[in-house]
């Protein structure tokens, strides 16, 4: 064999892909961890009882492969949304449900669009599917022109709902009015809908065309559990069953996500918590003069000044203090557009005190 | 909007698919499940205790994310075959692992080929990258002509070692050959063996072209769990991190394959019993005059023959015999190829007991 040319080997549209960077998992304890949206307390106490229940005594049953189609699960997230079991799919994560509804609907012909700025994961999984991707600007405060999305070309539409990465949340119309107008699949991501107070989701039984995705990571306290579920008409559903894994979910997480979510009595009082918590550390940037974008989502985007300074050199200063003091938050250092902010989840009302502590002192010159 | 109209907006790769079909899952108890190659122990009680570790008093670090690269895991799985942890890589199962080696390395213009038959997984996966699939067929006795794949013209190649659904054998010596002579990527899918005892996973250190794939579902019985590895030259890894999601791995799944992976004490004699009922099964077979193909992994393809009779009537009477006394086994109505013959589970030596019994009742007449 000749001398072996990896570069030759890898697919085409891969060949130009860097993949997604995640937000850091710092190793070790210690952190004020405020960087990845997690839910800032632990999962229903009903998802820790179901999976100890689904392992049993001596662990036999995770020899058995698990239902297929995550059959318990997607009947009781279909339940929990008022929806019939055969609208209902799940996935490793809604993450995974993004990239195969991308390998269900998208490809060279057929190209996927986006407001811009929204979740950065699209861009990676169309590139990946080596499919255009177009990128329709927000007007005017975060205001969305329906007929620039009719009109894009496109055959599929992600629409985050609320925003990320600005948190900014839009009513159930706005998405009527896509699905509606849009000759394609329209897809809305509703990772941060738990702390809105609105979702799309029964909306699939009017629109053959939509897509609702949602996931356990953010509204539930399970991101270690790679939970997501999608809600669509059966004939998409049908299409979506092509494609994924034939065991995408194992028995742990089928498990711990069916006892989780229909949970309403334990996680309706922590996310009233959350919500309060985001009004008042907007307050605070008011307090300080700092602008952010009104967040209907469990984490606020802020942008800080520093003697009446904004910008990147702010933001990133600001970060990295904080960094310093263990206390984490994300910023996207190479995107021009959101440089001169960082994005803070909402955590307990401890974390917050001494987020802002730490954020006054600096404001203040250290 | 006009009438809204599914076909058309599926991608044209996904609209020509029709899924993987996975072996059933049988609801209730009471069967002697003998179809989906499943490990007839419960995992090492390793497993359960480090599932039990990493869910803690409350489940509470559920709530974060889990390792996004399965650290732990990949780090175990490399240990255990001899190798250093950036040859490792983890998947949501070893057909993640399938699907994702597809992706990096075909499409429209890479193609794949495979010999045949070998898992009936790989076209379906290709088709769905909208790659050509290459079948070449196997010599006189499953022998291999290295230069028919060599002079394939396919991007990757995949061997399933040991061989399904006849679960035949080979040797070290074919993958080296085949490694040096093909120019492409070679994939060994090693889902049976633990029970061949042969490992080609070394390996991966000398070829820069060769992944060697791997799962915990057969011969670790964690099939429940969805812990899939693939070892090649950190060239290669860099390429499969780019494709793969994020977060692939729940904790749950890390902290249960991590703490298996190495227990020999507890799985080697346990397969070695396995291998025991395998070598015992095939005399029975022997002792009816049934033909089967020599296995090196744990389940077994056999041909019965009624009133000296072979053929799919044959083989599709025992099928349905078994299973009308609750034992299910695994035939591929539709192949015709195969058609002729069931695929066995090995499993404990009671239900082996049982099975033959039952076979043997057939074979009299019921």
């Amino acid at each position: 064999m000749a001398k072996f040319n990896l570069a030759k080997k890898i697919s085409a549209s891969v060949s130009k892909l860097s993949g997604y960077v995640p937000g850091e998992q710092p190793e070790g304890g210690g952190w004020v961890k405020l960087n990845t949206n997690e839910f800032p307390y632990p999962p229903s106490p009903k998802a820790a009882r179901a999976v100890l229940a689904e392992l049993g005594k001596d662990a036999a049953r995770l020899r058995l492969y698990p239902s297929p189609d995550s059959r318990g699960l997607r009947a009781a997230a279909a339940k929990y949304y008022g929806l019939k079991p055969e609208f209902a799919f799940a996935a490793n994560g809604s993450d995974d449900a993004l990239n195969l509804i991308i390998r269900a609907f998208a490809d060279g012909e057929k190209s996927v669009a986006t407001l811009e700025p929204s979740y950065s994961l699209y861009p990676v999984l169309s590139k990946m599917q080596g499919a255009k991707f177009v990128r329709i600007p927000f007007g005017k405060n975060l205001s969305i022109d329906v007929s620039k999305i009719a009109s894009s070309g496109a055959n599929l539409f992600f629409f985050t709902n609320p925003n990320a990465p600005t948190g900014f949340g839009f009513g159930r119309e706005i998405v009527e009015e896509i699905a509606s107008r849009f000759d394609g699949i329209v897809v809305v991501d509703e990772a941060y809908a738990p702390f809105s107070g609105a979702t799309a989701a029964k909306l699939v039984e009017k629109f053959k065309n939509l897509i609702v995705v949602g996931t356990s990571s953010k509204g539930w306290g399970l991101a270690g559990m790679r939970i997501g579920w999608a809600f669509a008409d059966p004939s998409i559903i049908e299409v979506l069953d092509r494609v994924r894994d034939s065991y995408n979910l194992d028995r742990l997480a089928q498990a711990a996500g069916a006892a989780a979510i229909g949970d309403e009595k334990y996680y309706a009082p922590l996310r009233a918590e959350i919500v309060s918590e985001r009004e008042k550390v907007q307050e605070f940037f008011d307090s300080l003069g700092w602008r952010y974008f009104k967040s209907s989502s469990n984490f606020v985007f802020f942008k800080p000044s520093k003697n009446g300074k904004f910008g990147a050199r702010a933001a990133a200063d600001l970060f990295a203090y904080l960094k310093s003091k263990k206390i984490l938050l994300r910023y996207f250092a190479s995107d021009k557009s959101v440089s001169d902010g960082i994005r803070m989840t909402v955590g307990t009302p401890a974390q917050m005190e001494i987020f802002k502590k730490a954020a006054l002192k600096w404001s203040k010159g250290k």
